[in-house]
């Protein structure tokens, strides 16, 4: 190989959700870092809805920003409108949300992207991973322009562009997403060093003119009167009246009936399409067959950006033919005049079963080869930049000698999220939920700086700035603890507030902090009812998060408690590590369905074994009783 | 023909800098408009270099401005650094120019066209333009996605995306612009209809990493201390303090040494591209070619934008081998450590050799087709968007049954583009220049507001809000005329100020007009030297643009007035219209070369006849006699 260029430590292919992540992480720990793009106009562009964050991805943005990566300062500078999801249930399931606006996002990450000193860019297509003669070590990329690039890692994230092929109705066109070409050459090339390679496939609405709705039909949504930011740093959000807001509005018989009739001219049912599609995301179509019982679904108009008049229609994702899109649309009520900007459509693209990779996202076949994103078989954008994110961390690390980064599932919602990934493999594109997370009470969004930022400085990540804002938190977090533990608060101070709440009373004066559990009171009720202890509390800090903090940590305390002691029964097996090349063969007590599936999956724990779908628990102490010898 | 949707007066196929204007002008003036583009968020890109306006360029754009189209506007909002170009020249070659933020430029041109409220949007690829069986009349276009939309009138702005092939040394990409697809179908079918289709290509320098440059063996460019806005209505700009620089710099024989040794591969030189590129915007490579004898080229290196370290090379245009360009790079001083982001390429497209559209830009064999922008031969957004705007002017109309509109040589630029292409053709990309207009002391950016805004309002393009500010500063500058035409100046308050401007003092007191032509001497210095003359003209205005009108117009009144008078002579000539359908095989007396001539381009008016190469000022006598019976 004979490159123009000297060599990277890093090179990131793709500038999507998880190449940003990968490139921004990977040079700021150090690595000198390539990033190859096909259109360096088109950084981290959201190919579907204009949002950031949900349940359990709004944890994923708030654990990437914990570790110092991007996402989350992004979605703040550039977004319309603040939501916090959940929040009538416990703070393990709030979760929270964006609408932001598309162009902006794509260039403050440009912006943050430019920022990084160790960081080049070079807008160009990938043609090909380079790699030794026997494939088992990447070496290198090559371009459609001719050129190598060197490097001692490759980071793949191209995303929903590998052998890109797009659907509406019975139309079909090449490419990677709407107006950009598909990536060929990669997914063969792969192929020939051993990898599989599946198909998946995922869809988008229509976008419509704005100014074509009639809102008087439909109801109003507001973003959040106090907004919260995603980023731990963020200081200050546009206020609810600054922010724009979103519709919601409903499907009905009539418009199912006219999305019907285009069933037998839809890829999805006349055989076109075969790959799978994300269960979560589904395609209106898929719903009202799916759920013919139901005779509407909420749909959510949804703006753009601060100043254009492009709307998403959330919850209409469809690759019917267009001709049927438009006159079902037209069905809704509100949009009897509706201006479609593009029809929807349907996308099948390349992916790499996951359990392909290593925990650090690393091939197990290529070493020096990591897969990031969409192409892992997950969708959306939280779920690829989190591995983005730990992919650029793991490159870099592997070229200056360091340990792998591994997050554990008790960690972060990251470490279930890969963890699951390597583990059951995905058929079906894999999106997070809370319920995937056995530990929830442990993982939430408002402690993920408290789980991870001191991980990310140590890593040389997150930055002294935000490790000092992490430590002076921390540290009102346990004064705020100390004083409610030792204050007293006495009834005539309490009862009123306490009558007022509806919740008895006090026989005699006692520690602040016993009547935090009560689910009636917040530790705000009960400063505000105590001016001298508020005072005090204020002394210590003004930081509302800090009050919110110590509020969930004593009334949850018990749940909590349970938890880490659940972790701390599966500490051994997580920790029990398997050696990469164990021969399972020569473990006479397995099962052979066990055998099997841990050949082809070669966990890297116990604990992941244990989690492998035909590996029996007795499978798991065989394993366990040989590894200790 | 079935089409889903309802039909629209006017289709705009491509948003680039001729599709903004076409669509927007035609949706302003009340045709109902699509505009159909590859990509939403790519509209107004600029292809190449950061920069709108230079020389005779920011004449058109000030046209275009005064018209009450769109670029003088955008690049106002978008531009990094301000500067008119030829001061030290007379006021008919002034010409402002601004390097753009490229992003913020497209952006703006969105939310400019967003505003339009007759105007749609479409996120498409157009591949056929739909006529009725005869192909005398446009009915429509069908894109990519299978869909077909009906129009009185398209216009086809496809810039250098038809079959857009692009070049980097031996290697070769279909597409349309780094990043982007080519444009394939269209050309095909115009061809079967009888269209004559050519081939041209450009080129582009790379894109460098200004972290990367030491700006040390470089001159810094700063804007002019007083910045001038391209639009008649733009009112503040940013400061020379707040606006970015650029940098000069320079090849030696060392940079051409390298680059000469890539001349056997280079496509330009080895027979690859056979098409003719941009003689006045040549590659580096054509320029150490031609002008051999140089051993040094001036480059400039320009900022691509307020955030991004992305810059442009400004002079160093090529499609040698990447490897070349790179080493040739790194030769130039201060480039030691050059980065390149993206390298340099050439591209060739199709165009339609435009003697085959009318002054209206319609096209001769098809009614309701029009053709705008790069694709009619021209190369550079400011050709193109005036083109655009004239078309989109015009299918409006069409479709409202008014009269053409067409802008004369002695009109405007914008008349001079048009004629020289219909009249003379291109071999190759033709540019403006001011020494194309052979009346371009009437020409001037700064009176383009009094020459066309009123023609603008009629059409009902430029705004009640323009012609008004139009219609007082008119009235000021008359006001002004008077006020130096009566007021008398007296030598003992003239004759300090003349003595030190070193010209003669004043015998005798003399109107004040009668010192404004002294070439030492501005207005200004008069009003200084007479403070109720200066205390009198501030009452009529406190515009300064309105004092250096009249004084121009004092100043060049001896030329202004002959020019007038030339255009008077070939008054007649320019408004005797030739009938369309004029049999010349029928005039005995013409020549034979200029029968043919005619035939082929079909002059409307007797003046484009004259002009054409190859008929004799005889052929035009005959003809005048012939058309006079
Ligand atoms: C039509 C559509 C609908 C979707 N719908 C949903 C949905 O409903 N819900 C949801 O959660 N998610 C949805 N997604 C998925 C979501 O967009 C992805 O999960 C997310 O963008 C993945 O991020 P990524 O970084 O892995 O890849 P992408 O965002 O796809 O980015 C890939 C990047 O790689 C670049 N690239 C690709 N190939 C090459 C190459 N060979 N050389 C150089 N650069 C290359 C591309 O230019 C791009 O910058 C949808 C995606 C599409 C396209
Ligand atoms: C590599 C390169 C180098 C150049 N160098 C110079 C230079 O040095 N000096 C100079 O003055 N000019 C240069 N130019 C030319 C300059 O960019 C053009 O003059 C100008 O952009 C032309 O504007 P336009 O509107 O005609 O076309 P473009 O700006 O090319 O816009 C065409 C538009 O049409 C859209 N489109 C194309 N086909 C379709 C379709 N089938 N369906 C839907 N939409 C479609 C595209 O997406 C795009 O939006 C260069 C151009 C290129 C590409």
């Amino acid at each position: 190989m004979d490159s123009l260029y000297s060599s990277y430590d890093v090179i990131v292919v793709g500038a999507g959700h998880a190449g940003s992540e990968a490139a921004g992480a990977a040079a700021e720990i150090g690595a000198k870092t390539l990033l190859i793009t096909m259109d360096l106009d088109a950084i981290a562009k959201m190919s579907c809805n204009p949002a950031i964050g949900g349940i359990a991805k709004g944890q994923l943005v708030r654990e990437i920003d914990a570790l110092g990566g991007l996402m989350g300062k992004v979605a703040d500078k550039s977004g319309v409108q603040y939501r916090i999801l959940n929040t009538s249930k416990g703070p393990a399931m709030w979760s929270p949300r964006c609408q932001s606006d598309r162009a902006l996002y794509s260039k403050t990450m440009r912006l943050e992207l430019e920022k990084k000193e160790n960081l080049h860019f070079r807008q160009d297509n990938v043609v090909d991973v380079l790699t030794t003669e026997d494939g088992k070590k990447a070496t290198g990329v090559r371009t459609s322009t001719g050129q190598t690039f060197e490097a001692q890692t490759v980071i793949l994230t191209t995303g929903t562009f590998g052998n890109g092929l797009m659907h509406i109705g019975e139309t079909q066109m090449g490419g990677g997403r709407s107006g950009e070409r598909a990536s060929i050459g990669i997914s063969a090339a792969l192929e020939d060093l051993g990898f599989e390679v599946g198909r998946l496939k995922t869809g988008t609405p229509p976008r419509i003119d704005g100014r074509s709705i009639n809102y008087e039909k439909m109801d109003i949504q507001y973003g959040d009167e106090e907004p919260n930011a995603f980023s731990f740093m963020t200081e200050s959000l546009p206020t609810r009246e600054e922010q724009l807001t979103c519709w919601i509005c409903d499907t009905n018989e009539e418009v199912h009936e006219v999305l019907r009739s285009g069933f037998d001219r839809s890829p999805m049912f006349n055989g076109t399409i075969d790959s799978t599609g994300p269960r979560y995301c589904p395609s209106i179509e898929d719903k009202i067959n799916r759920f013919s019982e139901k005779d509407s679904h909420q749909l959510f108009l949804e703006p753009e950006g601060w100043n254009t008049y492009e709307m998403y229609l959330n919850g209409f994702s469809t690759s019917l033919p267009e001709d049927v899109q438009y006159k079902a649309l037209r069905t809704i009520p509100g949009f009897e005049d509706a201006i479609m900007l593009r029809p929807g459509y349907a996308i099948e693209y390349d992916y790499f079963p996951p359990y392909q990779i290593r925990r650090s996202m690393e091939t197990k076949i290529t070493k020096g080869l990591f897969f990031a994103g969409q192409i892992n078989g997950t969708t959306g954008y939280e779920e690829a930049a989190c591995q983005g994110l730990m992919a650029g961390i793991n490159a870099a690390r592997k070229t200056q000698d360091k340990d792998e980064f591994i997050l554990k599932r008790s960690e972060a919602y990251i470490g279930v999220l890969i963890d699951d990934l390597i583990t059951k493999g995905t058929e079906e594109p894999y999106r997070m939920f809370t319920s995937r997370a056995e530990h929830r009470i442990l993982l939430r969004q408002d402690n993920a700086d408290l789980r991870l930022t001191e991980l990310g400085h140590k890593i040389g990540l997150a930055s002294d700035e935000r490790f000092e804002a992490f430590k002076t938190k921390k540290e009102a977090i346990d004064k705020i603890h100390d004083l409610v533990a030792d204050y007293t608060v006495y009834p005539e101070k309490m009862d009123p507030m306490l009558k007022e709440r509806g919740t008895s009373t006090l026989s005699q004066p006692v520690k602040a902090k016993t009547l935090i559990p009560r689910p009636e009171l917040s530790i705000r009720n009960i400063f505000e009812a105590d001016p001298e202890l508020k005072e005090k509390a204020l002394e210590i800090t003004t930081d509302g998060l800090v009050f919110e903090q110590v509020e969930i940590q004593i009334k949850y305390a018990g749940y909590i408690e349970k938890e880490f002691e659940m972790v701390e029964e599966m500490k051994k097996q997580e920790d029990t590590l398997i050696p990469d090349e164990l021969n399972y063969d020569k473990i006479n007590s397995l099962s052979a369905e066990g055998k099997e599936k841990m050949d082809r999956i070669r966990p890297e724990t116990l604990g992941q074994a244990s989690r492998i779908s035909g590996v029996s628990p007795s499978d798991v102490s065989v394993l366990m009783v040989y590894l200790d010898n």
